[in-house]
């Protein structure tokens, strides 16, 4: 491997040296910036008054992004590894969707491009990666995955019991139409949001909706107390070390590794 | 007990064995569809569209339950633990509507049969028995129940209390018409639901439910406490033991148990 | 003291008889359809039509409170204790206004007399003197009340920086008419309530709200962080003691006390 | 320094002594009625009728205020380290607008000051400074700080990306008009409050809003298992100890301190 290569790889995949975290904060601008871009387009009044300036601009982070996604392909030994990865995909369609927009243009396509940008909004999950408290944060989370899942479940099924008791309560009187939208409004009502659009009316429909409402607060105390218990027994250190295998990028590796725990091959030179 | 007998309870009624499990996910399955079918059932659009597709698969659906519950029946020493206890009779409840229906059918009674449907969703309950994980879920919530229902209890009575306030200072300007609706607002604000279709308008009655909010605000600490305590204190080792004893049908047994701790028969053979 | 006052006096004031026990249900029962009724005349169709029913029980309970609250002096060494005490207070509230109803009643003091009536609402609370588990609870809640209050100190603060802040930003076009307006909008907002009746409508409004929307939502694990450290530190062993002095009327004795920690009165003989 | 400088140091910036409370008991009294007659300026019915009252009060406080902030630069060593520090900024904000606004008066400007009358409210925060029960909350939440931005940040690109989809399949039907729109919606929705003022209207829409809801009950659990955690681990002996250095305003030092850790200066003498 020569030594420009893993240079480049150092800078592009790391965020150890001070090269690296330049790059690093350079692209989480342009990523912020192109995530902004999206979002003001979808606003009418902005996108007729600056329909050009947009169209300039979406050119200019195409470019950069491809740059940085063929920089990404040349810096590792084993590219596939790299572009069949969820960050690989990503990169990927994070440009493709402008060149298929700029080539088969059109005002009837301009909408679907846009649905395609969309996916751009993934590339910030990159950042998540470089911040080191997360990791702990996401073993709490992993850890109590399975809990969390058993008691959402049972407030899925506790929604559609309640749902269905209230479509029959309640029926059309209070917009209660169909079951599947009691449910939606059970949902709506025992995470305690309550939007307000849909409302029992009937004094037995607000007695069972007082229980619902009642029960969503009561149970809210379920996943915290679970959290709290697998976050206190997660790992003090959170590991910061940034190093990423340059032959197979794997990024999980002890603090003073030497070589890839997985390929085996020298992290430093 | 004669061999095939029991083996056909281990299928049905345990979920140890590779057909066993099969048999679980298949009935699943089944439910998942039937619950999916009366939902859809009571959308208005969809039932003039396929309202012959709804009646057949209501066919298949019921037969494949009635099936299953004969099968129950044989396949246990004593049929009438089985029939009496709560899964017993959702069984029950989850076929014989759809035959009342069938034979007093007609335009009028239709909505009453869908309604008594709805019991069927409760089948959904027995795969929670399937998950290991929602035992220790389950440990640590009927502990902390007594201090729950307290702690519930506690709330009912502000939501009294603050709802008759209520009542006397808006009166019927702000929808408070009568103190159950002024108490059912209140159960709505105190859970931080907050629909909005009733809210008030008085400045004093703004106050006061300014206090109700802060209040139903601080107190969500109360069971989030209880519970995290208790579910601390629950073991560690949740019993992922499916084995159900073919005599009796008592479902909690140790890992290592050979004869039911219940009525001494034989576990397995 | 004769035996017939100690004996009533253990019957009405405490639990540990059976005597006791079916006293304290009986009043319970009573209080709760009292609270019932109150509830039910305020519903306008309900009190045209039963208004003759409503007056004969609004009666029959007058009678049954007021003979408790002579009893209850009466079993007492000490009747000032009892007569000034809170529970004295809202014993006579319960049944005063009542007499004064009937005594100076007309169609426009009913209204009046129904809002007298409320406080027998408070009756209610003595039922969780009764119930053991209330009492870890309530010292959890007294530890941390001044970490809870400090907390909803500092929310207040929030809500009325935001909601000045709202007022200036908003104006009149969204409902923010004046500043005690937005501070409400604030609460209603902070504490993930959300009624909707006022919502900003400006860019920046919105922006403003996103803020003390996560602001809310990150927040409230402040009490609940606290209540679950205090209640963690609370004594296992709640007191489910229900002795009380039938001299001075203290309620809290060890469970092995055999005379009064307060006035040396010789409790059990 | 003088003796009357350093007991005039002490009753102004510390609560240990008598005076010295009652110096920051009257001014929390003036700063509440301060903030009180911003908050009923805004009202337009009251601004009507007490205009004058209003202008009479305001100089009065003004004054007050004036001479406080003029006793604070006397009374200390170091003028400009409480000029430049926090509050110091906070406290001139809290006259200057006033004579801006007396100086430059008219209709319009009127409304102006009134804006610029809100940062007094941040004097309010000053209080906080005396609760020694705050201290201990502070430093739960600044050692949780960082996870908990980790947190928010998650659920900012959580409701980025959801914000994006709900805006592609309501579109303006539900008034998700633009992306950013559609993100305050999200935001609304994950924290619970739910407005209504926005509300997915097509069942695509509810199931994705149903997702979201969930997402926002279940990860609320979140904050709360750490700040649980670090309040358990911060200090049980919150340091109530209002000693102020005379020299250069340290305000945190040990219970037995003589001298100030960061100048040295003798702080009792």
């Amino acid at each position: 491997m020569p030594q420009w290569k893993r240079q480049l790889h150092e800078v592009i995949y790391e965020a150890d040296t001070p090269l690296g975290k330049i790059f690093d904060i350079g692209l989480l601008i342009v990523i912020i910036i192109s995530v902004a871009l999206v979002m003001m387009e979808s606003v009418d009044t902005l996108l007729d008054k600056y329909a050009r300036e947009f169209y300039i601009a979406e050119w200019i982070i195409t470019i950069i992004f491809t740059i940085e996604y063929i920089l990404r392909i040349i810096s590792i030994n084993k590219p596939k590894r790299y572009i069949f990865s969820f960050y690989g995909i990503v990169d990927l369609l994070s440009t493709l969707p402008s060149y298929i927009g700029f080539i088969f243009g059109g005002a009837n396509l301009l909408f679907a491009i846009r649905a395609l940008r969309l996916l751009r909004v993934f590339r910030v999950l990159k950042i998540t990666r470089y911040i080191g408290e997360s990791r702990r944060l996401m073993l709490a989370l992993r850890n109590s995955r399975a809990k969390i899942l058993v008691f959402l479940f049972a407030v899925v099924i506790i929604c559609i019991i309640a749902g269905t008791l209230m479509h029959l309560i309640e029926g059309e009187t209070g917009g209660f139409d169909n079951i599947p939208l009691s449910i939606y409004w059970c949902i709506v009502t025992l995470t305690t949001v309550g939007f307000g659009d849909i409302a029992p009316v009937t004094p037995l429909g607000r007695f069972i909706a007082s229980f619902i409402m009642i029960t969503g607060y009561g149970i809210i105390a379920v996943p915290t107390g679970i959290v709290t218990s697998e976050y206190g027994r997660a790992t003090d250190k959170p590991i910061r070390n940034t190093q990423v295998c340059p032959n197979c990028n794997e990024t999980r590796h002890l603090d003073n590794a030497q070589f890839c725990h997985r390929c085996g091959y020298l992290l430093n030179e």
